[in-house]
């Protein structure tokens, strides 16, 4: 039986409204207020609309699955074309949608992004139907959390639930992974108690791509030491920053220097 | 044979972003910046996404065809998920879509709003396929544009391209409503000769429900006093923004004073 990588994460919906004409890498840019980005009261003409997804959890799954790894995501989206749309995205990647649910009681969750020509952006973030993923979604997902070799979590959904993700991963002798993204003020210290690997990473979208690849090695190379998986990640987070787009710029196994495997 | 009413129109996609925990109708309201209100570099957290379904044309149109008028719609929509959506609302509301394109070419049109607690807004309007409508799309449709009894027609999609269905349909002595909205700065002079009525009104929200039912009048009661369908119509958008929303706020027929009729 192949081991498999459960991420218990979130889904985003990334929706991007470009101001200029050069459209620009997702990136978070910390900038001033230019007259570019819209006012209270304004209305202003965009130069493209484009959708893509995202969410951390899903951007980890994706990257693990590319690299090889046989995934699963358990997560909430909408009963909406959204939410079709997500599960669509994940089956192409090769992640299993099992525990993918869908909702009528919540939008699918959404991060809209205007990016203006000179690469700043706002962001308004809505969980929508993250936040509804439940303890009950999780029994539900028992045997693929007991059984996975790894379990992978983040906290854009309701920091409880992560935690019992963790709590059953490791109460089946699971191995978790916990990346601490977005940073919480007030994180409920029993996440430092079961998280086997505690990551507090945060760059410039390269984290999901570091933390999709860890998840990678700890499933299938578990006795390389964790200098060398934490530097064979490295490398796989430094070729997705060198393409544009979130997990568009996540590499294939096929694509990268073969002794990374 | 009954009579047809056939904008030349718009469709957007609208994308509301509700930050605060009080959805507001969707007006424009005119303010200065609040910190509640996102501004460059910051990510917000969004209380509510959702999706309504816009554009000057169709407004009108759904306006229209809920008095009872028979509407047909010409425009273009990207071939996605939105435009789908776009296209089932349509027939939803009664409105023949044999002339609603959709191309892969461009996104389906959207406006992204933001609005606070407090009703302030910033929307980004991005046209995508809307521009894409041509004169070759006219010519398509030039039987069900030269049949009709009234041709409206506003300018979010190509003004030339607006004109040009003014002139086809002036040329086959159909009644033509231009609704010189949003404003432009420098109009072709040969909308002011090709309008049959020329209509600047754009106040908040009821200007596309008034238009709408105005051009139900002007196919279906030709020979009302042009006050008394000022009148009539003023009435039937009076209505509109006593409800929340765009076209949800349109009433129906059944739903009116039958002294309307």
């Amino acid at each position: 039986m192949k081991p498999e990588y459960t991420p218990d994460g979130s889904s985003l919906v990334l929706v991007y409204l470009v101001l200029g004409t050069h459209p620009q890498k997702d990136v978070n840019v910390i900038g001033l207020l230019t007259t570019q980005l819209p006012r209270a009261g304004e209305t202003i003409l965009g130069h493209k609309f484009f959708i893509g997804f995202g969410g951390k959890g899903a951007n980890q799954c994706v990257q693990s699955a590319r690299l090889g790894a046989k995934t699963s995501l358990i997560c909430k989206v909408g009963k909406d074309s959204f939410g079709n749309d997500y599960v669509e995205n994940l089956k192409k990647n090769g992640i299993s949608t099992a525990f993918v649910g869908q909702t009528t009681d919540a939008a699918t969750g959404t991060a809209s992004i205007i990016v203006n020509s000179e690469g700043q952006n706002v962001i308004v973030i809505v969980p929508g139907a993250n936040l509804l993923l439940n303890f009950e979604d999780l029994k539900r997902a028992s045997d693929v959390i007991c059984k996975a070799r790894v379990v992978v979590c983040q906290l854009e959904i309701t920091p409880a639930v992560s935690l019992e993700a963790l709590k059953m991963a490791r109460a089946s002798g699971v191995k978790t992974l916990f990346n601490a993204a977005p940073a919480l003020a007030d994180l409920d210290p029993q996440f430092y108690t079961h998280s086997d690997i505690f990551c507090c990473n945060e760059t410039e979208g390269a984290g999901d791509s570091f933390v999709g690849a860890l998840a990678f090695y700890l499933a299938y190379y578990p006795k390389l030491p964790m200098e060398e998986m934490i530097r064979k990640s490295n490398c796989i987070a430094s070729v997705s920053v060198q393409a544009s787009g979130t997990q568009s710029s996540y590499p294939y196994r096929k694509d990268l220097p073969q002794d990374l495997f």
